[in-house]
């Protein structure tokens, strides 16, 4: 377990357009930096990842394109702007407009995730391990919500070469007892710590960490999709009221009688 | 905006029993180590606090911890072990068992919450900056787990003398236009960060986070409560299962007619 860690953030990474090749132009930024090393972490906000794939969408199809990346809604809310539909995204994903964002993306557009981020992940990894002659762990990262706590904090979506799931069940506490509970999601740790040298408005989209070469594994992993937790697991599956609407409805449905229910 | 972090875990601070002095213990564990300055955040695990305060329970009266600890019931989960409550307790936090602990506790022993972690908060600041002469931030962390994602994360259960939410909003982006959506949970995330090198087995309890200066601030500010976004806008105050079968109950006695209603 190491006791240090380092983040910071190189400047210098162009606008991205769509066909851009991200391992050229990040293997240009990181070689004007400090050098990297074997067991770099490298956090990489996802928006740079979609504008590269060409993810966008007029803004005027917003809703379309939240429908089209939508699995299954969780949960909606009016408000004075509209309705906010909290959806679980083709990605397993549950967040606010499915993730499709319209900051720091040109007039007009708003961009949808990466196609497939962990892939992303993958392939940034080889690139960039084979450009620079390193050994790294790389993360995709987008911004969410979440239940109960105010603000939003940077998570992992996509992930190569990074334990994202980091298991101390098996290792004893203190007092010479097993940990039984103790699973940390480090990789929306380590989203999260990037997230504080990154900012949003300063067009530092990257971030490189040092010190947690103990995660970064030599083949790529099962990438950030092992941080999704839905199905039988999951507690929240639908908003509350939409839960209890549900009952409700399905409580006078009961009553009046199974000929009578519609299919 | 900082473009790089430091976060390192001193070693040193021997097992806390209850009534001892953690300004003193923690300022000779910091002070043996690399000096701080001006704008440091320290992180502390909240359950270092809880042992100070002596908030141990018998294991054997768990249950009613956490019903004493418990303000609201949000889910229950049955599993081969009993059964799990995800509660609200009574500082505003959603957890399992209410955050009552039973790991890195003497034998026969739970561990409940600190009595009030922003208080916890706001002493160590004061003792710690007059004893190092160091204006410092001060987190006190706890884990917790989230809905939809695999894996527990540190959060800010505690906090003074730093920004917990970072209002981004009224900046603009790379393309001139206004951030309108982000607040970012920055205590939780400088929690998370913290975790990576503290980890749960080494008994490091504590982290100290360099580059975040311009998010201490001359007061003690709201605390980490001000994290806490719970009634109106919280649109998962119940777990699927419990909202559905409320919606249920309610409409079978609404049906019944108001007279047949239970009060």
């Amino acid at each position: 377990m190491t006791a240090e860690l380092r983040v910071w953030a190189p400047d210098g990474l162009p606008e991205i357009a769509p066909g851009d090749d991200l391992v050229a132009l990040l293997a240009g930024v990181l070689r004007a930096g400090e050098p990297l090393e074997d067991g770099d972490v490298l956090v990489l906000t996802s928006k740079v990842v979609s504008k590269a794939e060409g993810r966008y969408v007029a803004a005027a199809d917003r809703e379309q394109a939240i429908s089209d990346e939508t699995v299954r809604v969780v949960a909606t809310r009016e408000h004075a702007g509209g309705v906010t539909r909290i959806v679980e995204n083709r990605l397993g994903l549950v967040m606010a407009a499915a993730g499709v964002d319209a900051s720091n993306t040109p007039a007009g557009t708003v961009l949808l995730l990466p196609v497939d981020p962990d892939e992303s992940a993958r392939r940034l990894r080889a690139g960039l391990g084979e450009a620079l002659g390193v050994r790294l762990g790389v993360i995709v990262s987008d911004t969410a919500g979440r239940p109960w706590r105010d603000g939003l904090t940077d998570i992992a979506i996509g992930a190569a070469g990074i334990q994202v799931l980091d298991d101390l069940r098996g290792q004893v506490d203190s007092f010479g007892r097993l940990l039984v509970m103790t699973v940390a999601a480090v990789a929306d740790e380590v989203a999260a710590a990037a997230e504080l040298v990154k900012g949003k408005a300063t067009g530092r989209p990257l971030a490189v960490v040092r010190g947690l070469a103990h995660l970064v594994t030599d083949d790529d992993g099962p990438g950030a999709r092992a941080l999704v937790r839905l199905g039988e697991a999951d507690m929240f599956a639908q908003g509350s009221a939409e839960a209890y609407a549900a009952g409700w409805k399905d409580a006078l449905a009961a009553e009046a009688g199974p000929e009578q229910q519609q299919p």
